[in-house]
């Protein structure tokens, strides 16, 4: 073909690189394609050199992780239960923050919570006290405790006991509250103050009779049922939450103290089917929990945000962080809102992502595509992707669609980093000033700094045993 | 190729035709391919000059079907509102049939219901009553009602009332027993006449109570919602039957007489993910009903099998029905059963097919297959064959898998006889003895002969009209 024809005929283009290409392409009206590829990254030597030694700990921690058995067995203030919870400590979600560097809805949260437990009377005064030093914050993971978005955990509120059966170990997460003005999106006043308060007085006291009549839950049990149901228990939670609500109901009925009380109790978790949602997240912590300090393992035992900065924990390097800062998610943001409206990334829910759930098992959920944007497709595309960066495929958790291929589970970090393939999070964003609530929801890759400087640390915790 | 190099090949072949050739080379230990392909049969020539009269029709029938608003409006004793209802009538499911041609578990369910009835003492009894002529015997299709399996309707069971809000026509079903020895799979005797009377004394009695309360319940919407969660509603309806929980069980606890009774009838409903099935297909059948009398309309508005006829009707030909041979069904057979147990093809069920729903919506719900065998591709394949014999695509039931494609809706039988492309319906199999129960699950062809039968009786009736 002449150069000439060549500038005469219509361009189709394939673009393989930078997207920026792609994208100029697409103002001028070409038809062109982005191949969805990265060039691989070098992994360290020292890594590379203990391959085999990393291959056999990952053995064992996959085999950990696919072993857990995870059971909701009761119910308790945190302050009773949760490992290192006093009086003056508010956890929060992600690695370690302060109050200085907290995002909006996070501070918050930690208004609320101090509302709620009546250490303040204002925001203005709750504020001060937030700020004054006289509280500690702590991430809900060094608690063996996660929450959803701000994840704040104060003292008098009530959590799940998720007690991982083959293991031994415990995992604590709060009752979810439902959409709309609620703490964990940093909403805070009197009407949270109020709701907070029934779920204390309330719905916690019904659960927990309902729960020890039925003397223990199977949530392995519901989420692999759930994954047959449409939902990835991250984002779509309404089957497992159904599932949960059709367990619960005869066991509440039977130990409620009125009809009045069991029905309002129903009605609140059949109000909200992110119900299950908490649930999911205990069991996924109380199961990667267990794989922990099996070195020298490249294995992900924790992937969370605080909404300033993505932290993830190895299980090869105890409870060391690894971190960079939170990404703003492009998402499929509701009527009258945008990308310059959200907060970065925030929450311990991507420990569902973790686990071989939420985003990795995001093809058994195509109908969340109308909730976090894409096609049917898109959602096969992306679990399959996962493939690539995992050690193991799960047991138990299965893709129908993809003739029942067990999950993606147990992300492995040198994978990550040669391959070049970041994690996904199918994630709900919130909005950057507290208490506005839920802005969008999408899928997002995880950023590259945290992984990068994982492998770095594993390197390094190599190199110092080496040494020693 | 040299005629001798074929013979020292390796052969691999695609067969077009005659499955036998495909079995005769499977047997040789050849590798064969059957190309599924049958030829189109002759569509009938006044059928073919008055395309456009029924393309009008099916036009009509298919936006009748469409704009369908099944509700679940309250409960009564079927012979208080069923019409046609009698004191010594039995309704059963299917076209017509007499006690002498009735299949093992239609005959079983007739004595189970004789029995439930009080009309007889003993089994011995039933039957001499059932065979004396005293008993009228009449299809659910015939009473603006369906029935699972046997379809055995009497008159002192309780039926759900279903009412299409866009047309006003009414349409009735059983409440589902559950798994195991029931009436539907033709078993009889103390046992199940405990049950039954306990459905009517107390399940009843809740039921109607819950749904007064909650004035009605939207079928289509909770239909839609459980093919985004994995059901076909026919043979899965799991993910509706908990989303009808939920829905039910606040207004169970505030309208029952106790806890105790209220906790029964949620345990009662729990234990049967097939509680919702009698509802799908008390739905479709309103949703379908409002479409008859369309003449000259080949869009077929009933499917119905008394485990000896197949028969189906047309929105075109008022009640005539059109029947055939019932098949028994290539099934994944329970373990220590075979084909030689089973019971021809039986059940009402098959008006979800007629509707858009069971074997047309199970691309929807890839976790069937491991209930009916196949693989997850064989759902997507089944379901975008049945776009080739239906008059539209369903606006409100969707598939996710295929980027929320409604369902295929409106069998036109043209199209069923020129492509000669029979509707697949996902179907239980009985065993032909009553009362053992439920001995497997599968896809199964309609057989060919109604479809022929009612495109030749629709051709008559076009003839008789331009006489006349």
């Amino acid at each position: 073909m002449a150069i000439r024809e060549l500038f005469d005929t219509e361009l189709k283009v394939v673009n393989i690189g930078l997207a920026a290409f792609k994208e100029s392409l697409d103002h001028c009206g070409v038809q062109a394609v982005q191949v969805d590829w990265r060039p691989p990254m070098q992994v360290d030597a020292t890594v590379e050199a203990s391959a085999s030694a990393i291959d056999r700990a990952n053995q064992r921690a996959v085999k950990v992780i696919l072993a857990g058995k995870p059971f909701l067995v009761g119910m308790a203030k945190a302050l009773h239960v949760v490992p290192g919870m006093r009086k003056n400590v508010i956890l929060h979600a992600g690695p370690p923050v302060t109050w200085e560097r907290m995002c909006g809805p996070m501070r918050g949260g930690v208004i609320g919570a101090l509302l709620y437990e009546g250490m303040a009377k204002t925001a203005r005064e709750a504020q001060a006290l937030a700020v004054s030093g006289a509280i500690d914050y702590s991430p809900c993971h060094q608690h063996a405790a996660v929450g959803p978005m701000a994840g704040i955990v104060s003292p008098s509120m009530p959590v799940f006991i998720v007690r991982n059966e083959e293991y031994g170990n415990t995992a604590y997460a709060t009752m979810n509250e439902g959409l709309g003005k609620v703490l964990r999106y940093g909403a805070y006043g009197p009407a949270i103050t109020q709701r907070l308060k029934w779920m204390e007085e309330t719905l916690y006291p019904a659960l927990q009779k309902a729960i020890a009549k039925l003397g223990k839950v199977d949530l392995k049990n519901i989420i692999a049922q759930a994954l047959h149901m449409g939902d990835e228990v991250h984002n779509r939670n309404r089957a497992a939450t159904s599932l949960l609500f059709r367990l619960l109901a005869p066991a509440i009925v039977r130990t409620a103290p009125d009809a009045e009380q069991a029905a309002r109790v129903l009605e609140f978790i059949n109000g909200n089917d992110h119900f299950f949602l908490n649930l999911s997240m205990a069991a996924s912590k109380a199961t990667l929990d267990a794989a922990r300090d099996i070195a020298p393992s490249s294995v992900v035992v924790a992937m969370a945000r605080n909404g300033t900065d993505f932290g993830i924990q190895l299980a090869g390097t105890g409870g060391q962080w690894f971190t960079g800062p939170a990404p703003v998610p492009d998402a499929l943001y509701f009527p009258g809102f945008s990308k310059k409206d959200a907060n970065p990334d925030i929450g311990d829910s991507a420990i569902t992502e973790t686990n071989g759930l939420g985003g990795f098992a995001i093809a058994a959920s195509p109908a969340i595509v109308q909730f976090v944007g894409g096609a049917a497709s898109d959602a096969l595309r992306y679990t399959r992707r996962m493939y690539e960066i995992t050690a193991a495929e799960n047991n138990v958790y299965q893709i129908p669609a993809l003739n029942f291929r067990g999950t993606p589970t147990g992300i492995d970090v040198r994978k990550v980093i040669a391959k070049n393939i970041l994690p996904v999070i199918d994630t709900g964003v919130a909005h950057r000033k507290p208490g506005v609530g839920q802005v969008g929801a999408g899928i997002l890759s995880a950023p590259a700094k945290p992984f990068e400087e994982a492998l770095m640390g594993l390197a390094k915790a190599l190199k110092k045993k080496e040494r020693s």
